[in-house]
């Protein structure tokens, strides 16, 4: 399940210090560059920092993906070449980062969520994505291994797809944002094929099981909620920001993003108030279940309890030599014909006043 | 029930893809053109998006009605005529589009939700209808069959009824949202009666499926409120727009229309306060059953333990010639009768005790 | 119970179609005229719309005040002489009409909900009241019978009471809604009462129809919100308008009524949160009963169950001349007295075991 | 319990009318006033509202105090002198006031909530008081008995300490406010013991009545909310006012005031929310207490169903002598011994098993 | 745990009085000077606040650290050479004091919480700290035992580290508000273990005392919330006032505390919806509970009273030589066997149905 917090080492360091918090991963930061601009194009991995300086005074737009930030000295010498402010390099560094936005005047820092599903678990995952752009290029920064959701726009940027190599980093981190957005839809499928999984399980057969699937559910909607909310704002930030990185052609692509966004959390609450109606379905379920267990005990005690006492009465052992009026039953011809019509008539009543009361 | 999310095609493609992401039906796609000032009409079914070429420039306003949006050429031929901008054309694409207003200062795109209610299966439906507006154009996109909502402005234009012919292409587009949102009424009505006959059967005789009832009445209502709040915005968003496009005197229209939106917003979480009441009463209602079957069977064994007692007690093997006092009662005259009436006795008293108790 | 949707014939209509969509009266509509300045005063009862046009240029302030809106015709005489909009003459007849206040510049629209209390029914009903008032007349549409809410403010005109003939139309305006507000007070202590004797009847008594008349208040209270939450957007908007057609020295009362709607709503919030109080203590009187229940059927099962089996165990048949292990009690001089003890020793520590556990 | 909503006579009466709506206690209405300048101090009790008047234009500042609403001529006589708005005199005289504020240019109107907490009836009753202040006067109105909370203040008046003195009715009106709200702090308390204590009751033996307990400290806390919340509006109103008749530096202290009115409803949402807290808590020990109840029952039925059984083997009748297979048990020499070891056996099989599942 | 309000004694007293409201230590005021400036730095301990006085007109930083706040003469001291308002006094003493901020012009103050976790009693502590910082000075009241929160700034003041020498006293301001709002972080770790502990214990044995941890978990949150709500107010008060007291370059800084305690802010109020979800599961699971107790009970009593039944009939006493009718079984061959295995038969049926129907 997404954690809500997750254990960091920073906290209670002085601020400025750089401490990655996330996990180390043995691979080494691999870093791409792409540079282009509507008619050049230039693809390059590289191990440093440096090799990136280069392309800074370049006028083509230079995206410079890091993948992995647990190589503070790369940060820090990128950060130097770019200007970049020692707060936000804390902030790509703490992965318990709120989605935020941060205008730097020279460049814009965004920090977003990128989720992704486990099909076997049935958990989310997060994982931090901090976008930097200024006017000439975007830096990205990803927690863990390369993320698929960027592929499609490495593509475009390769093949000159669409507008992108049009346009400059602004376009770029639209871009970038628009595929994290999308990807939100593809978990909110996932959600859904799970809520109606669980609605027929809920109808058709609860078990305890069922409540703590759906409690997992509820957990991963609260964990949703908090990663994506922010989200909002940081987008009507942008557009708000009235920041001279942003083209006003652009504008409208990040109204786009934002709407999207919105419709994400709208789907998160509908979600929301349908998890917890199933939770209510689950527990009248089982007060039903508790109705039907104790109509079983019930009609089988009222049945059989006149029956035994009928039996009782025979068994008791009054002389019926000492007086005729002690327990004569005893010696009739149809005696024990009489005790049995009297128990199964007993049995009757009781089953059709059970059946009258519809009981079963 | 209607869907929170529909599964897209477009999820993963990069912006700018168009791709139509409902059912592909089978029919063609239909174009009709009405074409109208107050003296002239004329009413036009056309195949391709050319033949809606000539209208462009004349005076008039035209009103273009695409049934059908399966045909990506067909408005890609559109948005080239007329200037569409792509990222309108994704959303009119995308049938989970979020209600919304864009405006693109030459036109103005509006989304919204044409809902209808099946009496069958008691679900609602709904269907994506994009507006699309400028000086003297108007274009309606819509999913899927020909709407019958806009069925009576049709008839208005051609029998020049009350203003619309006087009036350009916003006031049409008032009318066709008025159209919209007047539907939403009588899925209100519909709502409203499926609450009454549920709370009829609530009070009289709740069954399990009432809780299933009651529960896909709950999602009807979240799905419906998803629908429909954000048209509330959009509406205040064409009132505080500004725009060019919108006349003074229309301005008025549109005002009238956010009211009813709102008239709709507050039935319906008026709707949702009354659902979760019902379920309240759903769950009392177990509880007080479970409660009358628990009394039933308290008062049954109550009232046989004791009798089942006492012929136990007469039932036991002590040896009355081993002593006088073992088990004189045996060899009484009126042993017989006296058990027979202590049990008679103690059954009285306890139903006496009950009836003082209110048992039954 | 006040409907939260009226069934209305007008859905499905274009714009601009007066359709009136309440219940058809018998009885003709009836018209007042009230025609008054500081010295002057005059009262008539008119069968016509025609009649009220010659006190139209009259300097002198005139109300008119129209009980039943069913003759559309009326409405559209009047709507001419005094250049109505028909969009406020298609509100007026909505009879689902929200309330709304509409600054029209020559006059201004307001409308409103008159509400009542049946005792014996204990339900709240609603009449709409449109009022319209410009610089020197004041219309007053109501839907059914003659309000007598109304009463006291005619009197005060025909008296000479306090300021009212003294100030133009907008206070006369003040005067009508301050009467509808005063109005809603009554209805609250109706409610109030209503919570009192319910929440006397749950700390007594609670029996299912306690929640059936819980959940009428809950509803009632719904159709209170829905009913009075807009009005007080209504007069925030008079106050903040700005309209030449309100006197600053008018503006102070239409605040005060504002401060009175947003005590009533303060009210009904207060009343929400203790009625959703007394269904949790209603639900949890049930499950109190059934501890009760099954403390009585615990006690009495675990006091006989003990007893009856000892008297079963003397119940056995074993051969006592077979070996003198079998069942010696059975000979024993005080083997009954031994099992009638045994087994009131066994009920006897029963009890004081449960007396121990307070269970009686 | 504090009342929701109190009686009143006005209601149906036209504006203007002035009616007090609370008790009309015997004893007079007594007039207290307070004449001050830093240097000067007088203080005098009075019987008509005509002995104010000749403080009127002194430069000093003027404190009258009113105990006592009921005698309308005194309002109406001090009305008149310092030209108070009839409308004003309305809102002192209607106990059901919402606090508000109103700007009246040459005086400000201020109406709040004293409360006070009864510790036998453990109940909050509350008590109107209007403050009324303009450049050199101050006028308060008191529903009921001279309240204790303002007679600090007097005190101070009197002595001459802090800044009192030095200062104008602004000063003075911001005291008497702090003095309300500072006696909120101890109403706070008074409900945080009775919740601390009610916690006590439920972890330790939770019975019916504390839940009534709950309930009434529940509406003790709604009854609270209503009269503190709009509070909050008032001060603010204060601080934004830009009267003239609140001085530049008295303005930080009202800044105070407001502060402490946040904290006090923070501190209502918090107790809120710890309420019904502890209502889940009452619940889900009824479940438990439930649980308990069957679990012995369940353990007694479950031990003795079975032995009953087999003492009601050994009690039938069947013929020993009519074959040596027909209960050949009953003439076996330890036939009695190895069915109570049976009997034992099977008891200690049950009870090891609910053992083992931790039942006892 | 944490206490919604603390006992002081402040109130009912005079606005002015000076009163310590808190717990007196025996310990005394311990007073700590920093004074600092890029080049040069002083750290010293004094005893009375006149030795504070010499470093007033230093252009150097001065940062004096007073560690218990129940000298009121130091206070006082202290205020009159810094120019201090009394009621920031009052603040600096009100020990319930909301966390707020004060602009006065040459100086601003500023209220916190300082939160501290007790692994043993589980319980989260508070302790104010108001910080109060000029142009060249900044002054820090605890109420308790010197807080470990700041020695890290201490440390990096002392050691040159970082930024800290070469900025002001806002920047100061910024590294206490730092520290403090870090700490909070540990206390969402510390929240975050014992709900996934509390996770475990619901899943795998919940018992009663499951749920007293879990509102004592509930209270702790909603303690925190009423604790660090506050601080959003005041830290975007800070970024708002543009006052000169705060450099702009150090406003960033503050941005960055903000958007850190908007996390904290999200984090609980994830917490609040995970830990109302584990209420849920709990009652769930009480229902379940219950549901297997009387499962259990309901398979013996069915099995065994059939049995019982079939026992006693054989237990009845009719005469087989008054008649060849008069249960014959008793005097077959087969009769005992006959009886037995109507009896399994009887248990076998009873088994398989409530296999059939899953009960066990």
């Amino acid at each position: 399940m997404g954690k809500i917090i997750k254990k960091s080492k920073s906290v209670g360091q002085p601020p400025g210090t750089l401490i990655y918090e996330g996990k180390i991963r043995p691979e080494d930061v691999k870093i791409t560059i792409f540079d282009y601009s509507e008619n050049e194009f230039q693809e390059k991995t590289v191990k440093s920092a440096e090799e990136c300086v280069p392309f800074k005074n370049k006028p083509t737009v230079t995206w410079i993906n890091i993948d992995g930030i647990h190589r503070i000295d790369i940060l820090q010498q990128l950060s130097q070449s770019y200007g970049l402010h020692h707060l936000v390099l804390e902030d790509i560094l703490n992965i318990n980062q709120r989605p935020k936005i941060e205008d730097m005047e020279t460049y814009i820092y965004l920090c977003a969520k990128m989720l992704s599903y486990d099909e076997k678990t049935k958990e989310i995952s997060e994982e931090q994505v901090s976008i930097l752009f200024g006017s000439n290029f975007l830096i990205t920064f990803q927690e863990e291994k390369p993320g698929d959701v960027f592929d499609i726009t490495r593509e475009r940027i390769r093949n000159n797809k669409g507008k992108i190599r049009k346009m400059g980093p602004d376009y770029l981190a639209y871009a970038l944002l628009d595929a994290i957005v999308d990807n939100y839809f593809i978990i909110m499928e996932n959600i859904s094929e799970r809520v109606e999984s669980l609605e027929e399980e809920l109808v058709e057969n609860p078990v305890p099981t069922t409540l703590h699937q759906l409690n997992g559910l509820k957990r991963n909607i609260i964990f949703l909620r908090k990663s994506i909310w922010p989200l909002r704002e940081v987008l009507s930030g942008i557009t708000r920001s009235g920041s001279t990185l942003i083209q006003e052609n652009t504008l409208i692509y990040f109204n786009n993003v934002y709407d999207h966004t919105i419709q994400v959390i709208d789907t998160i609450e509908a979600f929301r108030d349908i998890v917890s109606g199933m939770l209510d379905i689950y527990l009248s379920s089982l007060s039903n279940r508790l109705n039907q267990i104790m109509k079983v005990l019930t009609v089988i005690a009222t049945i059989f309890m006149p029956l035994t006492f009928i039996a009782g009465i025979y068994g008791m052992n009054f002389n019926t030599s000492a007086s005729s009026i002690n327990m004569p039953e005893l010696n009739w011809r149809f005696g024990y014909i009489f005790a049995l019509s009297l128990m199964a008539l007993t049995a009757l009543g009781m089953l059709s006043y059970f059946k009258k009361k519809n009981w079963f």
